[in-house]
């Protein structure tokens, strides 16, 4: 397939030592080489190689800068397609310069994710490495960067293409059965159909298991420290923050940048509540009462509740140990330096079983046991991210979850003995669903909206 | 010379489509190609080309990510060195993880500018030229990059030289003149060294006259605007914004980014005044006192003093009027789509010959003439950015003065009629201070203050 030529900045916005522009398509050479001047036409160079040179401006024949030109002929590229990056002098000025001339000469201004959606486009990789390069880019740790590279390399897409081949084969099968009853066939019995398809239903099972930690490698966990007035939640979110290395992203796309901060706690990526969020739960309890501030509490994917071992519990900590009844919750006991005075056992009634770790955060004792109670909450039996493979994408769950939907209708069909081509339409429309994973069978609309999410450059 | 092989992360910090660790030194090449795997070793690639392959961390033996590794042996680089650029998919996680696995195999992280410093040390580019990459990085608009560019191709270093060559001979033709009177060289008599120094003294003026406005392009004009309430100082600040690019720039190496705003009229860069500021200016003149608010209104580059068409001049006004007096301003008359009751004589008296703009911001009317007015006030006559030497660097600036101050010395010495030594020292002292610019003469703690105020990676 052959599309025009595109070209975007694809390193970040900022200021840095080197910045490339990207561009992909028919006549990425040929443009290169109309602003370049070096020792050689680009159009002459093997394949593969760095050529330092001037770029010129055509219209005013100046030299605008000093470059280094990649070029990359298809089909060993990220495209397929001929690329070629403009390697250049960092900065915002210096790499809009570039990009304007390239455009000048002829190329389109990339949209976001075009560069990703051509390498899909021309069979490179399919949809879920597509969406997984994303990922990659986005991931906050090293967990959540090995489950988008498992992704990529196609781990995902091999385990959703065995399923949807079982799938055809069954559905083969009953084809088989319809079309030429006295043929003679391994003849799909109701049972044999059924034992199929209860294998399929299981893999998927199993694959959303991993899909709540997936998500939570991938997104983070919202995070709110809860508590009285000075029993040490500032000092919490300090220790944890001090402990890990704070991540700052910054979401690309917008000129203001979004500053978000995450906390790696052994791998997990904690998205911490700012301080003023924690001011304000402070009283929520006895603001807005237990019933309603459950309610704001449950956005958390976890609360760390803290309470104060020098004293005895207040209705305070009464009230907000009922308010996180049922949610993700962690109960700290700060304070173990001073004399205790909790009640323990009184604690322990209305935990209803949180994890209770104590810790004194004043000779920074105990932030260990709770990172592993994190960890431990989110990832009971640990987690083997290089091995499995994690669904970590709402779009991949979605579909998981209606192709299992599909699955289950076949089956109740089997049960309630209905016609063999009424059960035929549940299993190819479960085959269908899981093809929207890898990208088969999804429609041009879907995937423009898809890599529109994706940054520019890439 | 050789060094340690050293590494950075040399794009941006942020996410993005690439990302490049750069490599620079002898072991380059093998530390790159320990954690590769590809078709063939780096080892043995030609210079210049791009291989696809695998990261692989040598601890696990596990593959860590796609790279494409760009191979640079030297001379042909960037630091003079061999240079390997891992290209890898853009985050931050990717990015530290495989600059961390580079630092686990031998190499050492790279202070800021190193790699720039490198190519000073090796002797592929001199100190002004170094100190041109840095400003080429952080231009905030296309002139301030040409003059950045002028510099960093070497013009300014060509000017410096040739003027120290002058320098030289004449210290060569003293010396011959006090060493051998006898010998029969042309004689440098005092009316011939008074022609030298001064043809020198008047190059150093000439390239201090651009002074100004190549600080002004390298750093922007701290604009401020100020007036009575309900003028129109928020619509002069949106029309300047909305019609022109405003350019975010972050500055690097912090995490928390500092944000800055400029506008670019022209090609000169403002850097406006936060609204927070002009609120703040809007009654400096009440609250402070004429005297103490001009001392305020000094730090500012450019004051836009906005007047209101469809009022009589105020007390106000006139001593807002009185406050801008012998200062860089621009006297706006805004609502000339309303009646005018303004005193127009009255002001041309106070205006102490500030160029007077008539606009309508609501009509979106005159805001053109008020840009050119601003270009013309910094660079009357135009600006030739491409034929000119802009010195901008503040360290140049003040050499040139004191080179300028040492050669004033010696011409008062030949006035004085001193002995040819004494006016020697002068002669050469300037020699010396001229040759720091290029960093022919300066100390190695210069040198390494200098580039510690680069960006990391370059």
């Amino acid at each position: 397939m052959e599309y025009d030529t595109i070209a975007a900045i694809s390193t970040p916005m900022g200021e840095g030592a080197i910045a490339i522009v990207r561009l992909s398509g028919e006549q990425a050479v040929t443009i290169a080489d109309s602003i370049y001047k070096g020792k050689q036409s680009l159009c002459d160079v093997t394949t593969h190689t760095i050529h330092y040179g001037k770029l010129m401006d055509p219209a005013t024949d100046e030299a605008v800068e000093e470059v280094m030109m990649s070029v990359m002929r298809a089909p060993r590229t990220f495209t397929r397609e001929d690329v070629v990056e403009i390697n250049c002098h960092g900065g915002l000025v210096s790499v809009n310069r570039v990009l304007q001339l390239v455009l000048r000469e002829g190329a389109r201004l990339a949209e976001p994710g075009e560069f990703t959606k051509r390498a899909f486009l021309n069979g490179r990789i399919d949809l879920s490495q597509a969406e997984a390069v994303m990922d990659l880019i986005r991931a906050k740790t090293d967990r959540a960067m090995n489950v988008a590279l498992n992704q990529m390399e196609g781990r995902l897409s091999k385990l959703v293409s065995s399923l949807r081949q079982t799938l055809l084969e069954t559905i083969a099968h009953v084809e088989v059965n319809i079309d030429y009853p006295e043929y003679d066939a391994e003849e799909m019995t109701h049972q044999l159909l059924q034992e199929k398809l209860h294998e399929v239903k299981n893999e998927v099972a199993t694959l959303l298991t991993t899909a709540q930690q997936g998500k939570i490698l991938r997104e983070g966990l919202s995070t709110a420290i809860i508590g009285r007035p000075n029993v040490g939640k500032s000092s919490l979110m300090n220790a944890l923050v001090q402990e890990n290395k704070a991540i700052v992203t910054d979401v690309a796309g917008t000129t203001r940048d979004v500053i978000e901060e995450y906390v790696n706690v052994r791998g997990v990526p904690l998205r911490l509540v700012d301080t003023a969020g924690i001011r304000e739960t402070e009283d929520i309890v006895e603001r807005i009462g237990v019933e309603k501030s459950r309610k704001v509490l449950k956005e958390a994917d976890l609360i760390l509740l803290v309470l104060n071992n020098n004293e005895r519990l207040t209705q305070e900590d009464e009230n907000l140990l009922a308010a996180v009844k049922g949610l993700n919750a962690i109960i700290i006991i700060n304070k173990t330096d001073l004399e205790s005075h909790i009640d323990r056992d009184r604690l322990q009634q209305l935990s209803d079983n949180h994890p209770i770790i104590t810790v004194s955060l004043l000779q920074e004792e105990g932030v260990d046991r709770l990172e592993e109670g994190i960890a431990k909450l989110f990832f009971a039996g640990g987690m083997e991210a290089q091995d499995m493979t994690y669904v970590s994408n709402s779009r991949h769950i979605a579909l998981l979850q209606q192709a299992s939907g599909s699955i289950e209708e076949a089956l109740h069909g089997i049960e309630a003995s209905l016609p063999i081509d009424m059960i035929q339409i549940d299993i190819t429309r479960a085959w269908e669903i899981l093809g929207e994973i890898v990208g088969d069978t999804v429609s041009e609309s879907l995937i423009d909206q898809l890599f529109s999410q994706f940054c520019l450059g890439k």
